[in-house]
C-alpha cells in the first residue's frame, strides 16, 4: 500500500480523499493555491505545499508545480480528485514517469474515453447501447442528411471535443441541418479549438442514468448500481439519487452487466462511470467518466462500499475486496449539491461563512470543507457542501432530507439550500417523474 | 399515528426524538427549564414551553408542569427520552389518565423491572440466565452464610433499590459477610430510603453485554443484536460497541433468543434492553432498561433500524415493520460519549462553546445539541455529544473513529475527546480484551 498520497485538488473532494487515506493509514500531502491556505483539507493533511497563485491554471492545473510538490514530500502516489487534472492523460503519464502511481485509470483509457467519438465507437464495439448517429465526424450536408434520414429527426449536432452544452445544436428538420452544422462547428472551434462535429438522435425527454463501475488489475470488474442525475441546470447536476425511480430491477441488472462487460473488454482498472440517456425504456451511452464523481456518496450510501478506498487499493495493485455477488443495493439515497450561489439567479456568492452548522443524526452525511469563519475564495467551482441522506425507502429518504435541510445552517453567503428545500416538495419530484429538462423548466418558470 | 408529540427531555436525546418525529411528519413540542431556552432542540421544535427553573426536580421531573404543557399544546403523546421520568410508572399512568400515549412500555413493566429483585425473579421464571444468589432480600447472617456456601465466595451484597454502585459490598470470605451486610444496608437506607439487600455471586472480570429488543401490541418481538458496554468508569458507560468482540455467533443467537422469549412472556411492548454480565462464556442477567438507551445508535448503525421510529410506531399501536429474519447485523459500530468534563479528573466543565465543528463523511454520525456560541448549563448530565462511527470490520471502524476524533472541534470547554483518542490506541482495547474494570484501572494508573 502507498505510504504517502499527494491530493492534487481542493475543496470537499480533497477532504474526502484525505479522510479515505487517513482511514487507510496513508499520510497525506495537500497542495493549495495562495487563496486556499486556510482550507480545511490543508489544515487536516499531514503536510501541505503551496503550488501557486489563485488562478487554477497556475496552481491546480500546474503539472510541474504539483509533480515538484510530490517529489519533495516523497509522495508515492497522486490522487487527482475530480475536475482539474483528473482526466488528463498527459498528467497521468508524467506522474508515472516520475515513478509515482496515478490514482486513476491507465492513460490510454483517459485518452480514449476523453474523445467522445472514440468513446462511443469503443462502447458500440463492446456491446454497450449508444445513441444512433454518425460513426464519426461529419463535414458535409449531404452526409448529414443521409444519416438524419436513417436515424430520424430531430437530430443533435455535437462537438467531438465538447462538454457543458457548448457546440451543440438541434436540427428539427432537413431544412435546419445546414445552419446547425455550421453553427456547431463555429462554436466548437471557438470553444475547444477543434471543429469536428458528429450527429446523434435527439432525445426529447430523457433521464440521465449513470452506472458506477470498478475494475482491478486482476480481471475483476463489478458494477454498483446506478445513480439518477436528471436534475440538471445548464448541464450541471444539482441533485442525484439512487436507485433511479425510473428503472426496473431487470433494466438495472441488464445495464449493469453491459457496463461490467465493457470494463472487462477494455481492461479498465479504476473506478469509473458510464453515463447514459434513458428514454422509453432504452439506454443510450453518452460518455464514460474515467474518475471519481462528485455524486459517488450516493452509491456509497446504498451499497456500503467505500469507493475512494477501493480506488486507492486498485491503484496500488490490490484486487477488489468484493465481487458482484457481494454488492447489494439497500434502501435509497439522495445527494444535494450545496453551491455558494444565489438560489434564484445562480450568481456565485463567495465570501465569509459567518456561521456553519451541518445537520447530522441517523443516515445523514455531509461532505464539506466549510467551517465558521472560512472565507470562500471567488476563483473556483461554487460547490461547497454535499448533503447525502439515506433511508429504507425513497419516501423515508425524502422526509429525512427535508429535516436535514431544515437544520443546515450556512450564514454569511447565499446557497442553494432554499432551492433544494423547495424542489423536494414539488409533486413531479416527489413522484420521481422528471427528465433532464425538468429543472431548467422549473427554474425558468420561477424566474419568469 | 400521533399528530403531536411532547418531548419531556433535553440535550442530544431530545434532539434525537425531534428528528425522528420530524421524519415521520409528527409535530413536536419541546419543554425546557429556564436554563435551556437556547437549546438546539428548543430552537428546532415546532413549539416550546418553559416548564420551570433550572433544577431538574422543578422542571424535567415536574410531572404537573409537563402534563400541563402537553395539554395546552394539544399533544397526543409524550416521549420521556432517557433518564428523568422515562422509567417512572406513576408518570406513565398519569400520561394515560390525561388521555395521551406514553411512548414507552406499560406502567406495570416500568414498575416490575424497576425493582431489581422482582426483575431478577421474573427473568429467572422466563428462562433468562441470572446471577446465582438469594431469591429475595436477606436479613440475617445465617441465611447469608448458607446462600454463600451454595453459590461460592466471593459474594456481592446489593441494595434492592440500588444503582450507580451505591449500596454494594463484596464479601470475599465467610468472616467478611457480617460487616458487608451491615454496611450495605446502612448505605442503602441512606441512599434510597430502603435497606433491603440481596446476595449475588461476585464476578471478577465480567463484560457488560446488553441485548436490544422491541416488542409490539400484536405479539411480535425481535432482538437486534447486542452492544458491549464494558468500558465504564464508576458505573458510567464511556464507549459502547456492537457486535461485542467477546461473543461467538452462537452465543449472540442464544442470548438474543432468550431475550425475545422473555419479551413475549412478559407481553412487553416497546423498545427495551436486557443487561447482562458475561464471564467465562456465561450470561448473567442484571437488569432490564425499559426505555430507549443512550447507546441505541450503535444498534441503528449495524442493523439499519431506526429505533426511535419503531418505538413511536409501536406506542401508536402499529405492528413492527420487520421480523426477526429481516434483522441482519452488518459490520461494526462504536459510540464515544463526549462529556463536558476534564478528561483527566472528570470534573464537569460547563460553559460557553466558542467553536463547534463536528466530523462527518462516510459512516460518521454525531448526535449533539451543541453549536458555536451555545452555553452548556451546569445543572445537568455532562453528556454533550455522541460520536457514532461504523465500518465493515472492527479494525476499519477503529481507524475511521480515529480520524473522526481528530477532526472533532469543541472549543471553550474541556471534553472527553482526548481520552477517547487515547483509549482507541490501547492494545487491550484494540484487541477487544477488556472487562468492566479495565477503564477504571486505566484511569487510576494514568492519574496515579
Amino acid at each position: 500500500m502507498f505510504h504517502k498520497v499527494l491530493i492534487a485538488n481542493r475543496g470537499e473532494i480533497a477532504l474526502r480523499i484525505h479522510r479515505a487515506c487517513r482511514e487507510m493509514g496513508i499520510h497525506t500531502v495537500a497542495v493549495h493555491s495562495t487563496a486556499d491556505a486556510n482550507a480545511m483539507h490543508v489544515r487536516l493533511a499531514d503536510e501541505s505545499v503551496c503550488i501557486g497563485p489563485p488562478a487554477s491554471k497556475d496552481s491546480y492545473l500546474n503539472m510541474a508545480a504539483i509533480l515538484t510538490a510530490a517529489t519533495i514530500t516523497g509522495a508515492d502516489a497522486i490522487h487527482p480528485g475530480v475536475g482539474f487534472l483528473s482526466e488528463n492523460a498527459d498528467f497521468a503519464n508524467m506522474v508515472r514517469e516520475h515513478g509515482m502511481a496515478f490514482i486513476g485509470p491507465d492513460p490510454e483509457h483517459l485518452r480514449s474515453m476523453g474523445d467522445k467519438v472514440t468513446a462511443k465507437q469503443t462502447m458500440k464495439d463492446l456491446g454497450v447501447p449508444v445513441v444512433p448517429g454518425s460513426d464519426g465526424a461529419v463535414t458535409d450536408d449531404d452526409e448529414a442528411w443521409a444519416i438524419a434520414e436513417r436515424i430520424g429527426y430531430p437530430v443533435l449536432v455535437k462537438a467531438a471535443a465538447g462538454g457543458g452544452g457548448r457546440g451543440m445544436k438541434v436540427a428539427y428538420k432537413r431544412e435546419e441541418m445546414h445552419d446547425a452544422l455550421n453553427m456547431a462547428r463555429t462554436e466548437a472551434r471557438n470553444a475547444f479549438g477543434h471543429d469536428a462535429v458528429y450527429l446523434e438522435k435527439y432525445l426529447g425527454h430523457p433521464r440521465h442514468i449513470e452506472v458506477q463501475v470498478v475494475g482491478d488489475n486482476h480481471g475483476n470488474a463489478v458494477h454498483l448500481g446506478e445513480r439518477d442525475c436528471s436534475l440538471q441546470r445548464r448541464h450541471q447536476k444539482l441533485l442525484e439519487e439512487g436507485p433511479s425511480p425510473a428503472l426496473t430491477d431487470e433494466q438495472r441488472t441488464w445495464i449493469g452487466q453491459r457496463a461490467v462487460d465493457a470494463v472487462r473488454g477494455m481492461g479498465y482498472r479504476s473506478v469509473g462511470t458510464f453515463e447514459f440517456l434513458f428514454e422509453d425504456g432504452e439506454f443510450y451511452f453518452i460518455e464514460m467518466n474515467t474518475r471519481l464523481q462528485v455524486e459517488h456518496p450516493v452509491t456509497e450510501a446504498i451499497t456500503g462500499v467505500d469507493l475512494v478506498r477501493e480506488q486507492i487499493r486498485v491503484a496500488a495493485g490490490l484486487p477488489l475486496g468484493f465481487g458482484q455477488d457481494d454488492v447489494e443495493i439497500r434502501g435509497h439515497a439522495i445527494e444535494c449539491r450545496i453551491n455558494a450561489e444565489d438560489p434564484r439567479t445562480f450568481a456565485p456568492s463567495p465570501g465569509q461563512v459567518t456561521n456553519f452548522h451541518a445537520p447530522s443524526g441517523l443516515a445523514v452525511r455531509v461532505d464539506s470543507g466549510l467551517y465558521s469563519g472560512y472565507r470562500i475564495p471567488p476563483f473556483y467551482d461554487s460547490l461547497v457542501a454535499k448533503l447525502i441522506v439515506s433511508g429504507t425507502t425513497r419516501a423515508e429518504c425524502l422526509r429525512r432530507l427535508n429535516r436535514a435541510l431544515e437544520e443546515f445552517v450556512i450564514e454569511g453567503i447565499s446557497t442553494t439550500i432554499p432551492l433544494h428545500a423547495e424542489l423536494i416538495h414539488e409533486p413531479d419530484f416527489v413522484s420521481g417523474n422528471y427528465d433532464i429538462h425538468w429543472l431548467q423548466r422549473y427554474v425558468d418558470a420561477k424566474s419568469g
